[in-house]
């Protein structure tokens, strides 16, 4: 089987190509946990004096910088963008020939420490302890949406080497900026496009046809559906979409998040099992920052989940179309009946 | 330094940010070399009726599948895309719910092997020899433009394993679409607003612009410029951009693909030099085949050359904005004065 779908949120192409015949046994990932490095690391207890500054912590005692935390939030010492950079207005530089725009790197950069358990992977923790790191997001993302100099959000797990990660103690990540990205810009778009001809969320509409069609649903919990998406970029790619619309990440009541928590840990599970512990991304898209896209009624905040299987090439790099080995049906089909024990 | 930089042509942002400090000795990526496979290939001369259909050769006799060409196009054999499915004018499936749209996976996918020698790579063709594979990607787009049912074609290259390479024995690749893929639409539509808002392309005002300046410029020939894109994506990202206006690669001249052949050539010794053979992609960007964007003015046919150095991550994942380590500056001036002897 070969086709061409078109993402029906930011109309893009994608190849479905599945006469290449791969099997899921085919997908032979670098494991993640082949580049484990040994602790005690940075981010181990003990070494809190040396990371940079605390942001946030989940902790029982109260002392900032004590090691008793569950879950621990930094600066990152090698920040992409910094707030010690001025946020300007406006572009500056060399002038704008040919429309150049430049902005100082203005921004916050931090890591998420999941656990102070080296050696355990975000997969092991216990559902409770993900719900905190999933609350560690929310809390970070509500102190940057009070200062107005941040538009945009971005929370991120690389795990593994080959998914870009480059420590092993289980972390992830949050980029605010001063600006909103491409991809959240491209979603919006679309999502208000749709929900001006349709006078329905987008995202609302999938939670529904997928539930109804269950071809590509892969499960549900209270709160929450996971499927595979309808033109999906990467083999195996799965979104996990609440059931309740909110366009904002940082809306989700205790229970939602429990909900998603426990869902996440089945679906990393899952995969686990499925392709050996492969690295993985996931991607939390929300809303942005600014009061003008707070409760949104067409856009849905979600989660994305990569498992990095293949290579990308030239013609993704050039095209902007991914050929995806796998049928999103055949993956859902696949990820549905993998066991976990 | 950091920096937030918009693309002029595709209004995407980047983030820059060398305060990480990286020197071009730090890009140890995995050599393109390291997963070479010993000959002789279904590729290599002597297998020819083995492969997919001969669509294009060049040799000195005429006899098709004959053992003396210098540059031969085949069918791929695990195509992505093939004419052996129905070009569909309209969307088939499960309806419309959600705005799903799909195609059969009709469309073309070939592999140019550029020469019949297993173990020569590309970069180590003599510069006429180089100038036959880009002429063949001519003959082929000029074939693929007489047939309606193709919209776009996409040219391009994998060299080593993780560029997305799965064969050793030198070659390119070629897809022809039904539809007009997402980059080259983006860059279409970017494109006309300059157009439109200046009176000039777009490409021609880089051109001119950076030839001037001299900052992001690395060299150039009589045809050709190389430069670092003013808000790249990826490290020592570079473009090899004509300098004479023309939408369309089939409008170029002999004279005008010898230079490209030669700046081509001299750009992947360097990038050898520099970083030790790494694996790259390149891409032909040019305008779609159908008659309405033939001979545009505000459109210009160019050719992007990525070295794979660097690992993406759920940041580039999710958001659409890559964090760049190196700024283009800082690249066009190592990759100037790179040493070839």
């Amino acid at each position: 089987m070969a086709e061409l779908r078109k993402d029906p949120l930011v109309q893009r192409w994608v190849i479905i190509s599945d006469k290449r015949g791969k099997r899921p046994s085919d997908f032979k990932a670098a494991k993640s946990t082949e580049d484990v490095r040994p602790g005690p690391c940075a981010f181990c207890p003990g070494y809190e004096e040396g990371t940079g500054p605390e942001t946030f912590a989940m902790r029982d005692g109260g002392e900032a910088n004590a090691s008793d935390w569950r879950v621990r939030v930094i600066v990152n010492k090698f920040p992409a963008v910094a707030s010690d950079f001025p946020c300007a207005d406006s572009a500056f530089g060399e002038g704008t020939v040919f429309g150049e725009c430049r902005l100082p790197g203005f921004g916050s950069h931090e890591v998420v420490i999941e656990t102070p358990d080296h050696d355990t992977p975000f997969v092991d923790l216990p559902v409770p302890h993900i719900c905190d790191v999933l609350k560690a997001y929310q809390v970070r993302m509500k102190s940057f949406r009070k200062d107005a100099r941040f538009k945009y959000c971005q929370v991120f797990k690389n795990r593994g080497n080959r998914a870009g990660a480059s420590m092993t103690h289980s972390h992830s990540q949050i980029v605010a900026l001063p600006i909103a990205t491409h991809n959240i810009e491209d979603e919006l778009r679309g999502a208000k496009e749709y929900y001006d001809t349709h006078g329905r969320c987008i995202f609302c509409d999938v939670v529904a046809h997928e539930s109804a069609i269950k071809s590509r649903l892969i499960d549900e919990n209270e709160h929450f559906v996971t499927v595979a998406p309808y033109a999906p970029r990467f083999p195996y790619e799965t979104w996990l979409v609440p059931k309740r619309h909110s366009s904002n990440y940082e809306t989700v009541g205790d229970d939602e998040l429990q909900s998603l928590a426990a869902l996440l840990k089945f679906m990393l599970q899952k995969m686990d099992v499925a392709f050996s512990q492969p690295p993985y991304n996931f991607m939390l898209q929300t809303a942005p920052l600014d009061p003008d896209n707070w409760d949104l009624p067409y856009y849905h905040w979600y989660v994305r989940l990569v498992p990095q299987l293949i290579t990308l090439g030239g013609f993704e790099l050039g095209s902007g179309c991914h050929i995806n080995a796998v049928a999103p049906e055949k993956a859902a089909e696949f990820l549905r009946n993998v066991n976990i024990n």
